[in-house]
């Protein structure tokens, strides 16, 4: 059992960038997919990003469903394009026109589907840190879907997040037991580019929130303390804006 | 609205190792932390990469919570030694021993913990993305968790995230509202060094898994299938396991 440490400094500057890069120039991927083919080695890298998530009592509870057939997939497909239509009807009609104009997939343009998933009886039926918050688990697998879409940024791949379908639908159409989660349905593959800002932003569904709106102090409600560190994180902000566009 | 597309393509190498370093080298941090406080500029820098998170609908249901208080702190630390106590007897009588040894939280000795909650009424009652999942918007918020935890890496700090206490108790102690969600306890702060493998597998509780286990092709159970893919999974894994300790 080695209790060496290894060095807590920050990464390189060159390194640091690299991760905040990755961040701020990651986009969820829908209309930009084209249709070559992932390397081995760079999905084999970008899945490995994966399973280094951290994980509630060390569980590892994700699985990679990997759909490359095309018929599995049109019926995947399928599921979306009925919760879509209802997803419609749910918005209010001054909405609908601007919903129903955004493309919100690429199931079929990506090469690769990926269904991430989570198995609650990976280690057992007690875990470490899930005994009292049961949805540690599915938040272990959030981290794993965000690591994978990360190195795929950084690979120059794009990902796009579904969750517009029957989850029922999916797990049935690609056979995923009871007991196990799905908890995220990604497609990925190269693309023509990446929008320099988040599609909802252009489309002016929404804009990003000012950040020291969402800071709070020792207690809920209590804002507007420590200016100093308010008046960082307005610099901050405007400064990502323009630096990664 | 500027559609121009950046160009896609992989990060520079030393960028993309960044990514892949902050990935493998950040640890749960635990038993580790040094009181210094830790600087405004680099706080806001993790809570920037946090805010940058996907989020369904672009909601960005997130707030951010920082406790310093250190009688706040105190009974949170409370709430988590009342779980503890009974998470040990949770588990199997051989399994106690080792369960109670193991150092789960850094509550006291961090400078700062951060709550970070999810508010479902964030953009109203019907957001894209989030009218067939309705958990998508819990998931964003921890893609935000481990955008910080992993900007903390790559700035040198840690981060733990503590998950043994009842959440009403916590929501009560810091006043978030009802409507708002809990998602993540985290503690973080300067470190004495960071772990050169997860705890849990150093303290022989857990390994980690081989990820070829982990794969399956089109349906639920087809494993086995493309050799090529599976070998470079072994090799990467190995790799992995040597490049960063």
């Amino acid at each position: 059992m080695d209790h060496t440490l290894a060095p807590a400094a920050a990464l390189p500057d060159e390194q640091r960038f690299g991760l905040y890069r990755a961040i701020y120039t990651r986009r969820d991927t829908r209309g930009e997919f084209l249709p070559d083919p992932i390397d081995d080695a760079v999905l084999s890298r970008i899945l490995m990003a994966a399973h280094h998530a951290p994980s509630v009592g060390y569980m590892q509870p994700w699985s990679f469903l990997l759909i490359r057939d095309i018929a599995v997939r049109q019926r995947v497909h399928a599921a979306f394009v009925q919760a879509h239509a209802e997803a419609t009807m749910m918005f209010p009609e001054d909405k609908r026109p601007t919903y129903s104009r955004l493309k919100l997939e690429g199931i079929l343009e990506s090469p690769l589907n990926i269904c991430i998933t989570c198995d609650r009886d990976r280690a057992g039926p007690v875990v470490i840190g899930r005994t009292h918050i049961p949805e540690m688990d599915a938040y272990s697998t959030v981290c794993a879907v965000h690591n994978l879409w990360l190195a795929a940024r950084a690979e120059g791949l794009g990902v796009g997040w579904v969750s517009i379908f029957d989850n029922d639908v999916v797990r049935k159409t690609l056979n995923i037991p009871d007991h196990i989660v799905p908890v995220a349905y990604l497609c990925i593959g190269h693309v023509r580019g990446y929008y320099q800002q988040p599609e909802l932003e252009l489309a002016g569904w929404r804009q990003r929130l000012p950040i020291t709106e969402l800071v709070h102090f020792d207690q809920w409600g209590c804002q507007n303390q420590q200016p100093d560190l308010l008046r960082e994180l307005t610099e901050e902000q405007a400064a990502v804006a323009t630096r990664f566009r």
